[in-house]
């Protein structure tokens, strides 16, 4: 059993401090909040610049190239719908530590970044929608299924492509939860890896519930072979979740103190 | 989906306060503990005399005609090795609530409590062991199936069977913990209900890991079908996590509240 991996969320255009360094090339908020994620036990960095429909190919190329230099050529997801920023990041992109993840091809309009990622030996997240929501599991794993042939197709290999059954909000579409685990176990039994945006589940909910939401959610998506997830790794109740599922499937060898270790975290500063 | 059924487990002969008790016949260090355990959501209380080879059907129809008397006829599990003192509990038991469980029976010498159950027109634990913890979960599979047999043949229904993996101490089995969850799958699979004693799980852990432990275990326990365990409801981790596995799986309708919520806990004060 394969560790769990965590892609930490937390430098997402979304945040006026991100947004605000994005915009005036800053690294320092960038490099603060990737060093949080880091020593907090990610794996994996998520840099999302959003639709950066202007300038999106000198923003990606400037924030991977800083964020490699400075943190020991850290593994990274590269995080926009603009094709052509993704290729820009791809092309200065290091993978010693691991390849890069693009984030994310779909069924639909976005299945073009298949294809980049078979050009650039990159993986890619594989969000099994095409517009909207799936109306079901039928649905999902076509374009499941879609997605993989596609993929196989290109020569990428099965593992390069992490599948994203889509994680739905509690809060309006709480019926629809027990299916979405049903996906993951699916995926997983064919073989496939699996990620997911974690805090879709409890999007909307009150602020001290969320971690609760978040990390049963977790636990159980895990115990149905769930294998990442894009998350906020300085949420201390998810990241204990993660780290026990662990323990609990075997990835991790139990110690005492298995809790105040981060196993497989990221060494940036060595 | 029916709620996760919480079985509280401490009214115990090994906690001195409960021995003492038991040994003066005082009803009120046992009250307190049901009814702690009751306003914490326990739908069920354990009532557990140890061996009691002396005087058990005595201390055992006086635990449970008191129990009853002062608290609503709150539904039991009567809990002892000895046959003579269940069926004396069974004899004054009243079922107005829900029948009696007795803990437990397994595939061995405790196979005959299952005539005890069909009987008294109780419910039984079958523990799926025999002498022993199964080898293996083909082993565990084949005392399942035989303590269904048994039960079938004396005409209880298969939900009067609360089918029990048998739960395993992470330190010293961490390798075993995958095979329980895998056990509970295919006994839910098979339309039966589950059970068990979830602090096996963090036995001799260090203190402030056992509910990260145990609550992380029964997240991925239920979502693989485990419908319910004896367990100390008195835990806030380990009730929060059953609750938000509730709302997950859909037994219980989502609110911003639901955590404070208690659905479904047994009322002993109308």
């Amino acid at each position: 059993m394969e560790k769990f991996m965590i892609i930490g969320e937390r430098i997402h255009c979304i945040s006026p401090v991100i947004r605000k360094a994005l915009a005036e090339r800053d690294p320092e908020p960038i490099l603060k909040r990737a060093k949080e994620q880091l020593d907090a036990g990610a794996h994996y960095i998520d840099f999302n610049i959003g639709p950066a429909e202007r300038d999106g190919e000198e923003v990606m190329s400037w924030g991977v190239k800083m964020l490699q230099s400075e943190l020991n050529n850290v593994p990274l997801a590269l995080d926009t719908a603009n094709r052509k920023a993704i290729e820009a990041g791809l092309k200065v992109y290091n993978n010693t530590y691991g390849k890069a993840i693009i984030n994310s091809a779909d069924a639909g309009p976005r299945m073009g970044l298949i294809e980049v990622a078979a050009e650039y030996d990159a993986k890619v997240i594989g969000l099994c929608a095409n517009e909207g929501i799936p109306r079901d599991n039928d649905e999902r794993m076509g374009y499941c299924q879609e997605i993989l042939e596609k993929a196989l197709t290109l020569g990428l290999d099965p593992t390069d492509v992490l599948f994203d059954p889509l994680c739905l909000v509690i809060k309006g579409m709480q019926e629809k939860q027990m299916e979405v685990l049903e996906a993951i176990r699916m995926m997983t039994e064919m073989g496939l890896l699996t990620t997911g945006g974690l805090s879709n589940v409890s999007n909307g909910c009150p602020k001290h519930l969320r971690p609760v939401l978040d990390s049963n959610f977790a636990a159980m998506a895990i115990a149905n072979g769930f294998s990442s997830a894009i998350v906020n790794p300085c949420d201390e109740l998810l990241m204990q979740t993660i780290k026990t599922c662990d323990i609990i499937n075997g990835a991790s060898l139990y110690a005492d103190s298995y809790l105040e270790i981060s196993e497989g975290a990221f060494s940036y500063n060595v």
